[in-house]
């Protein structure tokens, strides 16, 4: 099978990170039967900057037209309000459907407070239908406002989505993978106390969704996402697949990343029908862009996660396996983990662990 | 002066934190000259199911008529949809322009991890204007809608009172009061790179206020929200006043209170001109409701914050320092503390060290 990947590095470390995905798949073992083909595409602040848009129309359309599945790295964002710019990369969320955003962090098998949690975020609406309008109070002072949209339709996708991600991982427990769960478990977080329609919707919809029978052996629980952040920090282990509203998944995904030292290990998969970008959680990182010592790990885990959700389990565990020999023998690390390696070396070291 | 207080315990542990909140007022020492006198108030879930009313208008009545301030306790949500009902305290906050939830998170001094910082939330606004509608799209399913309402007005009043606490934090640490902070430093937080108008209007607004001439010794930053829990967990000494809409200060108090190892440790204060309502940042705590064991400690901090934003600083003062004593001693805990104690002893405890 040959798969055609977009790279789209975007701004800052982004830059730096993306060609480590496109080694790792270069470099996978021949006995997996994948190749590869790339196409390079432009997104980002910069490229806003040059064209005065932050997606291309071709991007988009290559995609759509050419690839199977991409690699997104980070964009900038303008530290002042700059008239015209929207981020690229919630446009692509919706211009190709992908609808899930799924989130794993996982502590190494040798870490004192073990974490192994999947945040699964929708990735189409709330919020992030950007519907926003200005207008002036009665003083004449202004007054902004943005619709935050719930869908039952996409409330049922996600949490569907995010049982049978529960069923996966029961599934690979079964097989004998060590973890800290014994049992498939989904926490379905809102703040249904306060937005009774809209987030009422996601909870509901989301009961139901789980309710169905092929997720009858999937406990279902809730919280409130204000507790939920307050019980992630506190007691993580206990959290195995968390569903979340589009915002809030955006903030318990930080949030969880704090848990296992560094926002550099966190990949993410956008995920839709048959495709899916890879893109790691961290930033664009203009503090350190250009030292060459960016964290690669989150897009490595990242390229696992894309060829997971395009159906290549075995890629991915490999992938996901030789990253976690680098974490656990924690001689090669960048300096956002305490160590003093530069990205290549990591990459170099993880390549070997093939 | 005589200062008169309404008592609104609510639902759960509100009604054995609250009468904590009563006893340390009347143990003050009569040398600050003051004295209060109660009245007891109805609010909550249970009150609801009594009287189909969440906040009974005579509540509302008695404090704007009667009291300068007032303790809440906390309530319970039902557990499923219940027509009718809506949050209490939410509403109480709007109809008493209680404009700024103040919430101060900090270790005593013998923690190895130290934090000492301060969330001020914006209190009636964001997605709480609870302006929602339900509507079926095309296909027959629901849609739902809330709106996110962020004003100039609103935006510049909690950025001056971030400015304004900002102050008042540096000229304690001036009188020679041990600190991890040198310099006041306000962390302005928001969304603006998806939310350009809603929250571009509140840190564009946040900004001017806290440029005014009188908050020139303050340092101001921003950090996007999701950023924010990450660094909140991963450098929290870094933070000193945290300003920031509605809804990611409801997020961002619980995180910080998981640094502080408990919820129970919490207070905050609602605030408006000359009125200020101390409340527990912990909820109701079915879990452990009516066996006694309730931390106290949430809700003595919020008396001292009330009494802090009434202008009885010195009264505030010799609360916390009395709840600093158990807390160093560290002998009388409830077991959200890892203890043994029961509400009662803890409070005669601190008690003891006015
Ligand atoms: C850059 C930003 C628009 C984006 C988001 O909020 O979704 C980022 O925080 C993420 O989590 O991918
Ligand atoms: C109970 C709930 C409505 C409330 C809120 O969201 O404000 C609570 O979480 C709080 O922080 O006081």
């Amino acid at each position: 099978r040959t798969l055609r990947i977009g790279l789209i590095p975007g701004d800052g470390i982004g830059r730096e990170v993306i060609p480590a995905g496109r080694r790792i798949l270069e470099a996978l073992p021949s006995s997996l039967n994948l190749n590869f083909s790339f196409v390079d595409l432009d997104a980002g602040f910069e490229t806003f900057q040059k064209t005065g848009a932050a997606l291309p129309d071709r991007t988009v359309e290559v995609l759509k037209k050419e690839c199977d599945g991409a690699l997104f790295g980070a964009v900038s964002s303008p530290t002042v309000a700059t008239k015209g710019y929207s981020s690229p990369i919630v446009a692509l969320r919706k211009r190709l459907s992908l609808y899930a955003n799924v989130r794993p962090v996982k502590t190494v098998s040798t870490a004192a407070s073990p974490v192994d949690l999947v945040i699964v975020r929708e990735n189409t609406e709330d919020l992030y239908v950007k519907e926003e309008k200005t207008y002036a109070a009665p003083d004449g002072t202004k007054v902004a406002e943005a619709i935050k949209r719930i869908s039952e339709k996409a409330s049922w996708n996600i949490a569907s989505m995010a049982g049978d991600i529960a069923l996966r991982r029961q599934k690979i427990r079964d097989q004998g993978v060590d973890s800290i769960h014994k049992e498939p478990l989904v926490t379905i977080t809102h703040k249904s106390n306060v937005l009774s329609q809209t987030d009422g919707l996601f909870r509901e919809t989301s009961r139901k969704a789980l309710a169905q029978d092929k997720y009858s052996s999937v406990k279902v629980e809730e919280q409130i996402v204000d507790s939920m952040v307050y019980k992630l920090f506190r007691q993580p282990s206990d959290y195995d697949v968390i569903v979340a509203p589009n915002l809030y998944g955006d903030i318990l995904s930080d949030g969880a990343a704090a848990l296992v030292g560094s926002l550099g290990l966190v990949p993410s998969a956008n995920v839709g029908e048959g495709f899916a970008i890879g893109e790691p959680c961290h930033g664009s990182a203009p503090d350190i862009q250009g030292m060459g010592i960016a964290n690669p790990i989150a897009t490595l885990r990242s390229v696992g996660l894309m060829l997971e959700f395009l159906g290549e389990e075995k890629a991915a565990a490999t992938i996901y396996a030789a990253v976690d020999k680098n974490l656990v023998e924690g001689k090669l690390l960048t300096p956002d983990m305490g160590g003093k390696s530069k990205t290549d070396e990591v990459v170099e070291d993880i390549l070997k662990m093939l």
